[in-house]
């Protein structure tokens, strides 16, 4: 694959070199499994410290599957989860949360460039419990969302806050968190907002496969480990899943490179020549473009696919290099 | 955790250098993601020319999932699997069948040393169906077995065909098929038994988190990738579940570490003061030993459980130097 | 309840004379249980001569289940079930298709009147397999639909032919079906459009509470008792569940009974005062009605509430006696 | 089917003449659906006076659903229920408390004649908490035993304090709960005893298909409409589950009736000519017979089958006669 496939998405790109020097440290000598071991302890702490909370740290190998599980520990089978229409967790995930949560359902809200409109969630919340429908137990947010927008804290608050009134849970997707931050989110919001359980990226952050659940609500961490063995997420092997993030937050790596992602995406959409049609605040730009220059951008082998609201994608990530950036700025003057 | 701890599991042991090398090979560059990549497609035809099969290959990162998964793709919820009543799937992995199969459940089959007893299997197979009971949809046998016996191939095709001739569908649980092929079994044996779906492992071979679902029964593979995605085990970035594989198996280490292994438990086994219970034929040692005797041993620092039918078990990995063995060998001299 | 609660929907009704008089008549001695019965085997054979097809048949309490439990039999839990977007088994099961087929979805078709648009269904056969969303494994029609209007045997078989040319399994939602039957819907054609399974509605048609799953793809038909027995949904003493259908169908009273709801319907059509938003083909009539005025009915008593697209609905059933329909009319006349 | 098949269960009898002037009584006009009809009202009030508990009630046509909803809303997915090895939900629900309970698992403890011994218990709740397998989040226990025993309330106390010191919710199936009660149990110690949530048996009582749930820890309720309408639970025309209630409690058919069938066992164990390996306290008579006798038995007949622990079962209900006893008491005297 060369750098005209770069752009299909952050999961394209490789482990940053924090995270293959973690791997290769931590891989010496015996260690627990299970998530016993030293290595899944030591970058709890840095998680921890990250977030500043006194949360319990669990690994798993999917993003789909951590925040699939979180919802299901956060609902029942009967009840459902809020979540904005375009959430990965309530389009981009085949079912995992229904799968997960034995017929549990994501409801989706409106709201532009993936943030949740507070009116679309008051109208949810206001919906009466009845058997004939799931009434929901949790709101399931995404920063950055799925739009490459970011939201403030106050933004955040201002949709936690009536939710956790209905007696609501609140999940955040933090599958890119790090461009969140990057973006000048802080990361100590997570405790102070609330939040009960996060899914923190590491995937598309830039390491090997690695998500860390977040359980700030402890009471949630009962069984937990019983819990995604049962549900085939606990690695024998943790010290690989825990390792990557000891490599990317002992650094500054995890933000810091994440930054970098975010400024290509900047770098892109100063030079594109197509209508961006959302706020490039983290590591994406999403434009409007027609089927024509797709295909025209298609035949000199650039990756880009349209997503759900019909605008492309192109996505950086701490790989992306400048010099591919403006390749593709060329490229699509060329096709315009 | 040192060499004291190492007997504890096979998965206490870190990655071989074969496997460190590929993740870091592979590093380089873009690559597709979600099982679409160049990695992926190299491992999976080393995985086909080891099994000499034109099989469809799946990685994920649990065994546990790869086999509940495998057993919800041959079994319909109101239906049963057939395995040895010790076998990992029926006793140590908290539920997944039942949970990936919503409510499969697994039937136990008695037989020494984890290999099932062909009329344990003929009476269960006689079972006329009824609503009142889950009827077996699947066999599934495991090799080498959860006590450390290899089974010939001869004694699987004796399981194997009864149950074929019933109808039944054939999983083979190989998260330690390294060490039965280092003990002389033949991996092209797997497809030559008509076994339709296993679970190759990586893991336990002294690999970073990977298993192979290796799809002899092709028709198995229709939407096996909504299927994977559905159930949290779709990885994004698989290359690094693939590139393991790759440095397990353009080498001969897969089998000659496995080989390695099995050594250590037949040179620890020969110095055992105390009743090995089981034939040391794969990678793992079972003695009989009381309480007391594990207390003595703990309190010097070993680490060693008791398994289901109350030995205690010492297992053996890449990993194990001949003088920690040696050194465990003294040692229970001492507490004999 | 009197009878301005009588139009809330057609399960306030209680259950007809035939259907009484059938469950005294067959509580009589002792019988086998669990379906094997003669009772359920009697009527069986009605349900059989009544679609003129030589399908399996089984007996269950609700509706819900009875739709849940098939389109968990047709598709995968990582598939999904097209139907229309108003469909009972898409908007008013709470979930239930999703928790019996394990996070199973069904993806919502538009379409007038509860009718799919061909167009629709066309557009979403044509869309590809991938791993990141739920294929299709069935298409769920229903007849009468939710609003009312009834298939004509060639609509369906418009819908029909192109869903199992893309090899999806069909299943119909037959709750309302006598009253479609009534409206000149022929029973026979069910079997002739390749209906691979049906639930034919015994409760909303005048009985006691009993569904009927007809099985006319028997290679559906292998370990269903179990299969309905894992769900909790077979019944024990399963004459009581059959009976009726002997007292509905050894007599006309089934389609005739549907007649006099339809007609029933028809009548306050003609006398409605609203405007009347779906064809009035069955036994519901649905208007558009503002605020204000549903609140004036409710004040004197009548119970009526809004549906899903916004209309008010009007429900007859067997029950609903002329002189009700008039005084209704009248009322309407005065809160208009 | 005459009375030498009544012998086979207590659900081959039919419904006891108060059950069916009830169903009559209650079906005339309308009435609400989904449980919030007057009949269900009232129903419950009858319930709650017997048990003299202020507990939600909610009526489902199936004890094996009942049960199976019943645990899993007591245990998460990842946990387990214990349970006497031989009890109903063990071992005749076709695995449905682990499809309800999304891989739940029902684990089995000894004690004689269905009633679990105290030690048996104990152990099971001595063994820590482990992510490796399902720890125990209920104790269910079941009165009368699946053997025909009854526990005294200072049994089932001796069990229930040391499962409720560790947390366990307690459930209680109450199938034959007329039996019990018949032989001298205080349905008043269901609730002193502190059961959590109890299935009340209708149908094995002489009713047409009906159970009720009796939630007597009230948190259970919230949402249980909907927990029930998920699952498949939620009957539309509930008047019909509800009505047989009235007609059995209203009177004291429910534990006379009971007391009769109770009578029936009590004089065919007196003249039974074999064995009888299981208390007689309720209404079943359990003996041990050799193969040979059963096939003469079946050749003259009967019908009589074989349980679990090998012994055959001969059960008796409000429709068994004496004078059929006295036959049968002859005809096992001709064949022994």
């Amino acid at each position: 694959m060369n750098d005209r496939q770069g752009f299909a998405s952050d999961n394209v790109a490789g482990a940053m070199p924090e995270v293959m020097e973690a791997l290769a440290r931590f891989n010496n000598g015996f260690a627990a499994s299970y998530g016993d071991d030293e290595v899944c302890a030591q970058a709890g702490d840095l998680i921890r410290g990250l977030l500043d909370t006194d949360a319990e740290v669990h690994f798993v190998a999917s993003g789909t599957a951590a925040n699939a599980l979180c919802l299901a520990a956060l609902a029942q089978p009967h009840e459902s989860v809020l979540a904005h229409e375009h959430s990965h967790v309530a389009t981009d995930e085949t079912g995992a949360p229904g799968f997960f949560g034995a017929g549990m359902s994501v409801i989706g809200l409106h709201g532009t460039s993936g943030r949740i409109d507070p009116a679309a969630l008051a109208l949810a919340l206001d919906r009466p419990d009845d058997p004939h429908w799931q009434s929901p137990a949790a709101l399931s947010l995404t920063n950055a969302t799925e739009y490459g927008a970011v939201y403030a804290e106050a933004d955040l608050a201002a949709l936690i806050a009536p939710a956790k009134a209905r007696g609501l849970k609140i999940h955040l997707d933090g599958a890119r968190l790090a461009n969140a931050v990057a973006a000048g989110f802080d990361p100590k919001a997570v405790a102070r907002l609330g939040v009960d359980v996060m899914v923190l990226g590491g995937t598309k952050a830039g390491s090997t496969p690695t998500e860390a659940i977040v359980l700030s609500d402890k009471t949630l961490n009962r069984r937990f480990g019983a819990r995604l063995k049962h549900a085939g997420q606990l690695i024998s092997k943790s010290r690989f899943l825990a390792a990557p993030w000891i490599g990317m937050l002992e650094t500054s790596a995890w933000a810091s490179r994440a930054g970098h992602a975010n400024a290509m995406a900047a770098r892109l959409a100063a030079i594109m020549p197509f209508e961006v049609v959302h706020p490039v605040e983290a590591n994406a730009v999403f434009v409007a473009m027609d089927d024509a220059v797709l295909a025209r951008l298609a035949e000199t082998g650039w990756t880009v696919g349209r997503v759900l609201d019909g605008s492309a994608r192109f996505m950086c990530s701490w790989a992306t290099k400048p010099e591919a950036v403006d390749i593709l700025g060329a490229a699509l003057k060329t096709v315009a």
